[in-house]
């Protein structure tokens, strides 16, 4: 069977986005449409081009013998910018303010097209970091970090609160949340993490950062190393932050239980960018 | 600008793939792209047969004002084996077992890849059911919940086991586990879940069904309709079964903690296909 260059384009682009970060050989393109490797080249060529105009991501050929071509996604803070401003909008809705000055998040987490935006942003910031797995606690951090590890072709390994006869042997760490102060446990499965493994923690939301300094504890446990820490959302208001380097989509500050009010910005996402920190 | 159909062919396929059970109106990418809609048509007509022949999915047209083109996820039975079959084999080592006769499948549901795929099948199963949301419970289901509901353009929905202050006023619900018989809660956000919603539970895995009957006694107290129930792996050696109506992509037998050994196979997803029952 021979395929016309508009199906090889059309498959193509559908199987390099459904294999992010992987290298894929041209011949296996060439095998797949039965094309000579110079067709297939051209095809790339477009799909490199297309993918960088429009800002889809970045198409990278490695050379050699296991070289191929890598499909990466690379939303740029310009694209990212008007996605983030509308959950900053949606975020700044006074019907979310929970007693204790907590905020009602459930819905926004539990949209897909959301989570995985955001994934993607969060993944686009550290395409060009060496990671191999993407860590975030149970419960309301998993979505986000799978958004995350599957856009860097990583496994997430997920710290949990309690422990599970289906993890099998753990480490368990004690850690003092930061806002409440109280002592906390958390656990992660000895098979999940290999030593010296280098680690993206992803997060929902950050207040002090007690929660991901526990994870940061549990790492040295584990002699794992941290590669970044992202967040959605982090509250600005904080006397003593526990984290220092970290990204952030959404910052919230003045959440005003009485007034009603919230203030709500964009995250340091966008100042690094700015500042070429990254 | 003007773009080449190559460059339209990649755009769209993306942004298609990228929004999965939206209606886009044949006017969006005219706009996008300063083409007639009559040239988008035959892009369409293109990227249809590539997907029907490639086994990508579908593209549905939809005729009237509010019409435009949906692209639904949609793998074959034929597609999809090979798949599960690997993924038996990866269930079948005999270092999984745990003791107590569990299993140890952590990595398997921290791949997204594995994750996504198996979403995916999940939801060509459900592609022509109505439904509005998906649900499942903290914490191993979360990420296979995700990967069935963006391919579906619905929300997550997540039922916990303990109460957070950060779901506001929720409904908590006892219910018996299936195979331990201890009582157990749940408990659900009020505001998650709309009445009469139409939902689809999703579960990582299922024995005899306790926890899934939980999460249906949970939907009646929203009087909210079960439309389905997917989950990954079921355990077969059961004896009373409380949850008849469901698909399950592995089916596990004679799980033997003695003698190391465990039997896997395909689960009923397979036979329904065979028999046309869904």
């Amino acid at each position: 069977m021979k395929f016309r260059r508009s199906e090889r384009l059309i498959d193509m682009t559908t199987y390099l986005i459904e294999h992010p970060r992987q290298v894929v050989p041209l011949t296996f393109f060439a095998d797949r449409y039965g094309s000579a490797k110079s067709s297939i080249s051209e095809d790339l060529a477009i799909i490199k081009q297309t993918f960088e105009e429009r800002g889809l991501g970045t198409l990278q050929t490695i050379a050699g013998a296991t070289g191929g071509v890598k499909y990466s996604v690379k939303i740029s803070e310009q694209e990212a910018r008007p996605f983030v401003e509308e959950l900053c909008q949606l975020i700044a809705s006074p019907d979310r303010l929970l007693p204790g000055g907590y905020l009602y998040m459930t819905d926004i987490l539990g949209d897909p097209s959301i989570v995985q935006r955001a994934g993607k942003i969060i993944a686009s910031a550290y395409a060009d970091s060496s990671i191999d797995v993407v860590m975030t606690v149970a419960t309301k951090g998993i979505p986000l970090a799978y958004a995350v590890a599957s856009q860097l072709n990583v496994p997430v390994v997920m710290v949990r609160r309690d422990n599970k006869v289906t993890e099998g042997s753990t480490v368990s760490i004690n850690y003092v949340s930061g806002s409440t102060k109280r002592i906390q446990t958390m656990v992660l499965s000895k098979r999940s993490l290999s030593e010296g493994s280098k680690v993206l923690i992803v997060d929902d939301f950050m207040k002090a950062g007690g929660t991901i300094k526990g994870m940061i504890s549990m790492l040295e446990e584990f002699r794992a190393h941290v590669s970044g820490i992202a967040v959605l959302v982090e509250s600005e208001e904080i006397e003593e932050r526990l984290v220092d380097d970290y990204i952030s989509l959404v910052q919230l500050s003045n959440v005003n239980e009485k007034e009603k009010t919230i203030n709500v910005k964009t995250g340091n996402f966008f100042n690094q960018n700015k500042e070429g920190l990254q």
